[in-house]
């Protein structure tokens, strides 16, 4: 069995870090790398790509809102058009930068307030999926199982990739339990490594309220805006690890 | 005879415009537009690619300096790999959202410091065009005749265009004289029509000590963030018919 | 009788302009001066700032949310404390600026989104209004006649100066009829003059439904950012003229 | 005797952090608070405005360049007035954000290259100063010792407190050895430790060359934004508290 391994990368700019990049791009198989609105720079963008190609680490586009003070996760009323533009112009900006050095962008993950108002409005989620698949119509997108997005993204003919966050907790009914209420948050190491197991052995999660549900994903997303997030990021290699998966870039497992 | 006129197009952003983008399209026949560092943003972009479109009009990229007070103009001291990958950034950009509107980014054009620091220094003018190469072989770049980005553009295998400056005026040595010396903008009707007309018919302009020198150039910009820069373009396009010459995209003219 | 003639001027910055700051300061007598946020820079504050003085206008901050783009029109989802550090940040900066041209800010205008956010949120209001009067308790704060912001603002112990809106429509009950709706502007210069002069004579205006309304203002507002502005502010001010009023800055007429 | 420490604070801004300011406001008796343009923001400059005031720190101004990608460390050619205006924006903006929470600006240091222009500018420096003086003629601006700004500011009357840079080399004329270039930054901590305890002991330093040299400063400064800054602060703090010295403000030590 192959999964996929991935975290947002290249979120700081200038002198400002937010992770460990260089190490945690030794341990995922993916990189999902901002794109200069929520964080990055064309220049940290560029360290990105070089970073994952000598890691062998496949890379994908992380547009977010322009809005670096609040780090994407404001939801800025713009209208559909204006964020169908913005998420083209930093997909098109990762694409060059990448092709300079030989990369391919194989993947799209949406930041945050971008993705979660696209996951809201299935015609925002048609707006933006038709200008990726006019774009590109080979990117994988990553989605949330049985999400606004994904659904649009298949409309759109687009491969997609199902996340298992393995840092958050889940609802009985699939759904993320919200930032900001408790337990939320999954820190524990031995949790995490639980949820991983549970999750390669049986593809289900054990929900906030001891219900286990399906988690039909093939990729594990992990944070890395947190304290801790690289040991996170390598308890969970070492699950997979263990479990005798194969980790491979989302390029390479989409359907 | 085909000639091409161009103007820099779109380098307002929200409620700021610096000249009528709707008129002037109707006027010229190539458009450099502003990718959202100096000027312009994703949604002025979109607008400019859609107007490029309706009027049959060639488009380009036109990156500057990530410098909106300043417009691209003030030398800011870059790393020359900063200044790369801020140009692929910005013309990456650009390609994706001309893309979703089914048109191609044919052309290049240096805005304003960017491309003065590029022309003083054949390595960053290298570094620059054969990023340019790999991003896109076939886009044509806009120069200065006899320039340090000609050649390079030309090592890097790249088409160029080269570009007269009918409200500008040039030295005997062929070089524009700079902003803000003495007759330094030409800005009588009559004289920029004069000009025109000379460098239609015999591929010359009148230097500011009146020698008169070479001019082997296959386009005409004029500048779009001045008063009357519209007027000035619409003398100009009919100079170029009253002479029998066919105006053209950059993209037709371009070896 | 004496009346202030206001405008928000600055609004560009760098090479952008919204308005002709420099006639329209020989119009107004007081001037909502942008603080860099939605509008302005530091340089052109002071060139707003010296422009008043040299024609005996009174100013005032006029601070927004920071959002170039949008104009500080949209609203955005800051916490209340984020709002009141902007507002402070703002008035702050201008206050420096001014006190280095030996000036002083003597009134407060909110810009758009920040000021419709705390006029729908009196514990805003109120969390701005002491803002304002531990930073300085002798500024006037202009106010829509019967708002949130005028309430607070009174709770504060501050002075206010109520604006009336000569190119605006208002419903029978006196609020503005939104931007967008039909006759939310009113564009034609005899009616304007007529509101003008009713709003003189008997300090009253006929709302978008026929009624006529009282309007307890001491202080015309002309927006600057539209096209006409310079011209309907002479208007305003040959009609203030002929009816033998006088005018006055806002901080001589605030109680 | 006694003697000042102060370091830049507050130099992060939304997620972004660069230092443990809650930790380090424990170490210091005075800090510089970034203004917002190298760093900072309305929100972060107000909470460090608090946890100063909860510790009995003073504060102070410490403007730069608008460049968050460079951290002001870039000199970009703005024109003197453009710079004085930032300067004036920035300490005004502090200004307004202190006195709601009932504190005051004590100091003013400049931020990198801001500071490093109009230490190399007598014309530039006598601007800023002036510019201060007519602002708040009671500040207390940290300068190095025989500098441009100290000649400025004791012209301008205002009082001066010079800087002993406790983890940079000087050299044998007393000024700063360049960062990059070897040995320029003092890290082991039983260097640093010797050096301030030399300081204190004879007001002198050992430059890089093994010459001693006078070091005529009051206040100590350490830098936040290097890996264990925190640990330097205390360990220089522990070295003052054992000589016997007790740290004062900048406010209440200047002449």
């Amino acid at each position: 069995m192959k999964i996929d391994l991935n975290s947002d990368m290249g979120e700081g700019f200038g002198p400002y870090r937010l992770c460990d990049d260089e190490a945690m791009m030794q341990v995922v198989s993916s990189a999902n790398i901002a794109c200069g609105f929520h964080g990055g720079d064309p220049e940290t963008m560029a360290r990105m790509v070089r970073l994952a190609k000598q890691n062998g680490v496949g890379i994908g586009a992380h547009p977010g809102l322009p809005d670096r003070t609040g780090f994407g996760r404001r939801e800025i009323p713009y209208q559909p058009d204006e964020l169908r533009q913005q998420m083209l112009y930093q997909l098109g900006a990762l694409t060059a930068i990448a092709k300079a050095e030989n990369m391919t962008v194989g993947h799209f993950s949406f930041h945050a307030a971008m993705g979660n108002m696209a996951n809201r409005d299935p015609a925002l989620a048609d707006l933006m999926m038709s200008a990726i698949s006019s774009v590109d119509p080979n990117l994988v997108v990553f989605v949330t199982p049985d999400s606004e997005i994904e659904r649009a993204a298949k409309r759109a003919k687009l491969k997609t990739l199902a996340l298992f966050l393995a840092d958050r907790a889940y609802d009985a009914g699939g759904k993320l339990v919200a930032r900001g209420l408790p337990g939320a948050l999954v820190k524990e190491e031995a949790a995490v490594r639980a949820r991983v197991r549970r999750f390669l052995t049986d593809a289900t999660v054990e929900a906030i309220d001891g219900t286990i549900i399906a988690m039909p994903a093939r990729s594990i997303l992990v944070h890395s805006d947190t304290p801790g997030s690289l040991e996170l990021a390598r308890v969970v290699r070492s699950e997979i690890e263990a479990s005798g998966a194969t980790l491979a870039p989302a390029a390479e497992l989409a359907s």
